[in-house]
Order: C-alpha cells, then structure tokens, then sequence
C-alpha cells in the first residue's frame, strides 16, 4: 500500500474510533472502527519490529521477528485473558493458527499459481517445519485428550508444564536454526536463488531489507505501535461480547475467524504480494513460521500471562478448535512438503478453511 | 473373461434375478440372482461409458470417465436413498472407498508382486493424489466431529456446504488436471515406460484402448446397462433389508462390505489384471481415483439426490466409518508415495481390510 | 560397561533381591531390588540370544533374533497376565513402544548429535518400518475405537482375530526380509558406508559381532538368563501393586514408565552406545525394530497367553495408550523419514516423552 495512504487511512481509523469509544453508544460502530484502527496499528507494530530487529544484528534481530513477530495477537490475546474471555483466547490462537495455514498460505498459493504456472522453493526447512509443527498438534492434542481423566488442579500442573516445555522447544529450534546449524538450513545444495537465501532464515520474519526509518525513528514507532495495540485491542475486547452477541455469532467463530483476521491481516498481505512476486519460498515461510510462533511461542506465552491476571487459562482446547489445527496442520505439511506449488494446491486449502469457517459459524 | 461367457452369465443371471423377483418368495434367493446380474451390468456400464468417452473426443471423454466412472455405485446408492436407508448409503460409500484403497490395491500389489519382484510407478500423480485423499478424509471427519455440537438443521446446511465445495473442488481438479496442468502431470522428467503415460492422465479410468463398438452401439449399450443397473438396483435394495435380518448381518456389514463389492467388483478385477501385466500405474491409478471419485464426486451428489427425494441425507459418518476411511487413506498413501509396491505391501493392505472386515461384521 | 563390574552388580543385585524377598517385609526394598536385577538379567538375556542366533546360523538366527528380542517384556507380561494385572500389561506395552521411539530414539540422537553436526543413515527400511509401524498403530485403534459398538465377547473375537493376523503379518515381514527381498533392502543404491550393511538386516537386533562365548555357555546362559527374568518378574509383579499404591502412582504410570524402562534399559543403552560411535542407522534400527516387535508379535502374543491362564486379555487399550502410541510413531516417523538427524531431532523427541510422561504422572 502507498505510505501516504497507510499513514492517512491509520490516523482517521484512530480518531473515529476514539470518537466511537467516547461518544458513540453502538457498540458495533465501536467494534469495527477499533478492529479497523487495530488492523493498521498492528502492520505498523510489525514494521517497526523488522526495523529494530535489523539494527540489532543479524542474531538478536533474527531471535526478535521470531518471539515479538506475532506481538499484536499477543496484546489482543492479553486483554482477552485480562477480561476473563479465556475461550475466546483459544479460539484466537486456534483462528490464528489455522489462519495462516490454510488462508494466508492458500491464497498465496492461489495467487502466486494464477501468475506463475509451478512455483518452487527449497524443501530444506520443510521437514523441520513438519515436525515441529507435530509437536505444536501433540502439545494441544494431549491436554484435550486427557481431560476426561485429570482433574482441574492436575490439567493445570500439565498444562503449565507442556508451556514450559514448549518455550524451552522454540528457544532450542532458534538456537539451532539460527546458531548450531544456520548454515546447513541456509546453504542446502539443491538452492535455486541465492536472493532467497536471505529470508528463509528467520522464523516467521518477512525478508530483511533496508529499513525505511532510522534506529531512533523504529525504536520510536515500537514503543507507540505497541502503546496503540494495546490501546485499540483494549476498546476492541470491551465490545466484542456485545458484538458477538447481537449478531448471533458464536465466541468461538468471533475468535477465530474475526479476531484472528484482523491481528494477521498485515502479515496475510504480505505473504500474498512476496508469492505474486514469485517469492513462494519466503511466503510459505511467513505463513508457516507464524504458525509455529503461535502454538510455540504465544500460546504457552498466554498460560503464564493468565497466571498474573489470576485468570489460570489451560491448553484444553475444545474438540472443534483442535480437529481444526490437526485438521489445518495435516493438508498444509502434505501439500508444501514436495517444495512445489501451484493454483490447484492453493484452492485445496482454501476449501478447507471454507468448510472450517462454515462449521465454526454454525456453532 | 471370454466374451461368450460374460454374455451367457449376463443373461442367465438377469432370467434367473427376473423368475426370483417374480415368481420366488424367497428373499434370499432373489438378493442373490439380483446381486450377480447387478455384478454383470455394472461391468457392462463401466465398458460402454469408456467406450462411449472414447468416441467423445479426449476432454469430454476425460471428464466422462472421471464423473461417471462409479455410475453403478451412484444407482445404487440412488435406491437406497429412495429407500430411506440412509444408513446404508453411507456404509457403502465407505465400503467403495476403503474397497478401493484396500482390496482392490492391495490384491493388485499382491498378484502383481507374485510375479515381479519389485514393480514401480510414476510416483508424480501420488502428490496430489494423498492432499485430495485428505480432504476427502476432512470433509467427511468434520461433521462427525462436530455432530455434538450442532442441531440437525444447522447439520444439513454444512452437509450441504460440504458437498458443494467438494463438487466444485473436484470439478477444479479435473480442469487442473485434464487442462491447466495436463502436460505437467503426464510428462514428469522421470517416467519410464512411455506406455503408462496415456493412463495416468485420466481419474479413476481405466487404460483408454480401441473400443470393441461402434460409437452407436456404445451408446445403445451405456442406454440399456443403465436401464438394467437400475432395474436390478431396486430389486436388490428391496430384498436387502430382509436378507441383512435373517442372516443376522448389521447394516453397516452388508453397505460396506457386500453391497460395495458388487457394485465395484468390474473395476477389482481390471485392477488386478493390469497389475498381473505390470502395469501396476495404472492399477493404482483405478484404485485411488476410483476412491477419490466416491469421496469427492458420488457421496455429495448423494446429499443433493437425497433433497430431491424429500429424504435429506447429512454427512455424517458414524465412528467406525470415519476410523475405517481414515485409516484406509493412511495406509495406502503410506505404501504407495515411494513409487514402488511388492507382494508384502499388498499383504499390509489386505490385513487391514480384513481386520476392518472383522470389526464391521462384529458390530 | 565393564564385564567385571556388569557381573559384579548382577550377583550383589539378585542376592539382595533374595534377601529382600524373603527377610525384608518392605515391599518398596523388594521391588527396587527385584528391579535392579532384572535389569541386568534382560541384559544377560539380550546378549545371549543375540550369540545362540549367532551360531544358529544366518536365517534360523535373524528369526530368534526378531522374535525373542524382546523376550524380558514377554516375560515379565506374562507374570503380569498370571496376576491378573491386565491393565498394567497393557500400560506396559504402551511403555514400551513409546519408550522405544521416544526415549532411545531421542537420547540416541541427542548424544549422537552432540558429538556429529548431522548423522546420516540408509532411510531404506524407513518407509516399510513407517507402514509396519502404521498397522501397529492401526491394530491398536480399531479395537479402542469400536469398544462403544461392540459387547465383550464380540471383542474378545475381534482381539484373537487381530492378534492372528498382526502375528501372521510379522512372520511374513520376517519372511519377505529376510528371504524373498533381503537383497533388495540389504544392498541399496544409495548406501553410504558398507559396515551398516550388515546391521539393518535384522529387525530389532544389535549389530552381529564374533560373540564372546562359545556356543555351549551361550546356550547355558541364555537358560540361566531366562530362569532368572522369571523369578525376578514374578518377585516384581509380587510386589508392584503396594509400590504403586504407597507412592501414590497410577497402575497407567508405573506399567508404561517404571516396568517398561527397567525391561528395556539394556536395548536403551545398547543404541546409545551405537550413535555415539556414529552408527545411528543402527541405533535407529534397534529403537524402531524393537517397538515393532512389541505391536506386532508381543501384544498379540500375550493375547493368546492370555487364554491359556484364562484371564483373558483384548486388545481395547485406553484413550491415553492409544492417544500415546499414535502420536510418538507419528512424530518419529516425521523425524526419520529423511534418513538424517540431528541434536535437535533429539530433544524434540524427548519433549513429546516428557509431556506424556507427566500426563500419565498425573492420572
């Protein structure tokens, strides 16, 4: 999108919904004016983080897109616990997941195979993406599936225990993605472009380029992205129950199809524009890798967050969400695992996010 | 089999079915007459619509194989929707597939593995082949695992969204397959046998060879073998609820397991027979897209007809049907993605159809 | 370990064991002892059936090998079974299989891939094990998942059914590698080192080396050993109820981690040791082969067993087990499947071994 356009689209969103929260009595008008604004805060908040992780070095940087990358689902995810919406938090986290598996990836698919007939990236990180995108599933799998037989005190032992493990997991892969074995991920022999080289490095991160603002301007825009996150997710989480409500539409749908959307947004674009520039690799990348910071990273996050606001959320996710994310995670590894795509692989997906969709609505 | 002979049992067993129907009080005996002349027809069904795609030129021919390959199957299960037993519908839909996916696949790997050692495919299809067996296997786990939590209305209308975007994916994969993509899917860099490449093209379709008939006679015979098909499909569903009671069969046994051989029994056998000649691409070929076929085309076609009928069917499987596909799909993805099949791989195959077989006949 | 310190710690262990089994009324003192020396007997055990099948001759040998590989598990079972201990009989299979591909298949990666960047192995095998592994998984789920449909005697038919048919698709992998394909997944193309020839050839077994014993003490220890799992299980079994009961442990935890470890603590080592000298096929091979042989021939052996004691035991694992096996085969199967490890591959192994272990903890 055209800067001056992004930056005007930004402020009046802002102000209107601070008008909506202020004066405005309907709650729906406060709702979409703060998901509008939320939306565009959220992209810049994403910005700001790729410019400051690019001037703190290539390390540091590459470990900041991979943990602070999905900064404003968490913000959004916070208030949601802080509110006691503890269901909706899931189903956030499930919308997200599933969200950039089969939306985001199925429609860069489709777009970048309407411009180009068979695009190809290097099936190197595939296999580790697969696994650890099997251990994301074990991890939510396990606690749903034993719920019949522990009771609340133990599910919280286990579930305190699967987040701790689950963050000492991603903190391993990045230590070995990005320190022990960055050159075999990096430099496989059957690499294509050398210009792809660059971006499949980072988890979750969109290629590094020269950032658009200063050091002090990025850490700047950090910190007041952040503040207006946090601000929008804030009114955001105060009407989407009335919302939901007067529009007959189920916490879970609300969860993970509306808010889910509006958090990835930014990151669903893209990924979708890097495929039509026949940069498949980095797309499937961003759509994968956020993923993976969802159920690694920002989940297990969410259960010691609940802890502070003396909100304890579990990791029991209903049977709908996690048939949802197996559902999301088996279609995705089976179409991108051959290093090959094309428009027909994009519709597969998006037929199953259509069903999901549908399902989850009728709930 | 000889001509003659198939002729001869064609019309004996089509007299004896009509003195039974008529004149025999027997349910028993007129299952069994109606079953063999049904066994007969739909062979003759499937020979005329391949004849009759032959004269139509390679597109339409190509689309007439693959949507009117399991025709038989499809007037069957029309019957028994008219019937009102839903119930068996569904078991011999999953009866067709895991048929398919073991039985058919697993005896072609066996007699083919008896004679060559090791036999090998073009492993290109395999791909795209095991994602559609998994949104075959989504779309019909889902409403199982949502059933709890929707009412029956709300049920019939993600049925119905279903099998609409199921059609339309499967309408999306032939245009893929036979247009976008034809060249891609039947010239992969690593074939070796020219021979097998005109089969592979096609779903769920057989070697296209020279027709024994004339483009009318083809036509005259897909006519009749239509018309008798249905005819005996009636017979056979009016007497199948009586013989499953006196034998002491369940439902879901005799859907799955002797309605669906009869009425896949033509393809069994071609499979088989070009696995004996080596070539088991195409054997393999007949079986997963046969499957493919009912899953994606035959069971929400089904969920239309039914509406027609004012008896809707929805698209919920019970659980040992949902486990029975599931696994079927697993299993034969898992033996066939390497490209390369043998008489012990066969034998995996055939040990989960009979356990399986056990475990419907128990129920 | 050093032979003298092995036959040292062998004879102090089983005579305290017999000193706590006749004088010391705490049954915590008996089962710790009894534990110990079982260890180090199913060691002995291990060793001499590798050198009886040594001079057995190359077929009759692989055979032994394969089937009394495991013979320590069979044993202590077996008194299991004569207890009436049925559900830890089958927490204890669970144990054992997940033990396998988890806890030996992660620690041998872990080590050997903190001493090698990246192992490399012949993934050959990978794809018949990946099937084998699948019916195991399979043969599990079916009776669990159809328990709601079925009276007890119905599943005490479809379990005896299983279990004939698992043990006859044992006898005929025996049969095709060893004998009608063994050339074929002995000598690969792609086969890097030629030492590792020899190992995969033989399912479940350690690498065949010049044994050290001749082929009368072989024999006479593997009685010796035999006799001596015997007394020591059945001392263990004698006293693992009150353990259980006083620790506080569920009947689920002490069969799948405490008694499946202690029988299988010698393989553990054994492909360790294997990866740490960069054999990891071998390793690999030892960890599948071993947990193959456990779903594939023990189970359904002590099924039969089962009769002859007539407590009859069926195949209905809980929701847990079931939950367990299927998900460390898929997730092993995930890592392996590309025939080269690494450190990482090996903690995510053990994440999953632990999550289960503290869900099954907290039963």
């Amino acid at each position: 999108m055209n800067p001056r356009w992004f930056y005007s689209l930004l402020i009046i969103s802002t102000l209107l919904s601070g008008i909506a929260h202020w004066f405005w009595p309907q709650e729906a008008a406060r709702f979409v004016f703060a998901s509008l604004s939320l939306l565009f805060w959220a992209a810049l908040l994403g910005k700001a983080t790729e410019s400051v992780a690019h001037y703190a070095g290539e390390r540091l940087g590459g470990f900041l897109n991979a943990t602070f990358g999905n900064a404003a689902e968490l913000i959004i995810a916070i208030f949601l616990v802080k509110e006691g919406l503890l269901d909706m938090v899931k189903a956030s986290i499930t919308g997200s997941i599933i969200g950039n598996l089969l939306l985001v990836l199925g429609l860069s698919l489709l777009f970048g195979g309407l411009k180009y007939k068979v695009q190809s990236f290097n099936p190197m990180l595939a296999g580790h993406n697969a696994s650890l995108m099997l251990l994301s599933v074990i991890a939510l799998f396990i606690p749903a599936s034993f719920s019949a037989y522990l009771g609340a005190g133990e599910m919280e032992t286990l579930s305190l225990t699967i987040s701790g493990l689950l963050i000492t997991g991603y903190m391993l892969w990045l230590f070995f993605s990005m320190i022990t074995h960055k050159s075999e991920l990096a430099h496989p022999g059957d690499r294509e472009t050398a210009g792809e080289e660059k971006e499949e490095k980072h988890v979750g991160s969109p290629p590094g380029q020269e950032p658009d603002w200063s050091r002090r301007m990025s850490v700047f825009l950090l910190i007041l992205s952040t503040f207006f996150v946090a601000v929008q997710s804030e009114w955001l989480v105060g009407s989407v129950e009335a919302v939901a409500h007067s529009f007959g539409w189920s916490e879970l749908f609300v969860g993970a199809f509306v808010i889910a959307i509006i958090g990835n947004a930014a990151e669903h674009s893209a990924a979708i524009f890097l495929a039509m520039k026949n940069r498949i690799g980095a797309a499937v990348e961003i759509a994968v890798g956020s993923s993976l910071q969802i159920a690694l990273f920002v989940a297990p996050t969410l259960v010691f967050v609940s802890l502070l606001f003396q909100k304890p959320m579990n990791l029991v996710f209903s049977g709908p969400e996690v048939v949802a994310i197996a559902v999301s995670a088996f279609i995705a590894k089976s179409i991108s695992r051959d290093g090959s795509t094309n428009w027909f692989e994009g519709t597969l997906l998006l037929i199953v996010y259509m069903i999901l969709g549908t399902a989850f609505f009728l709930i």
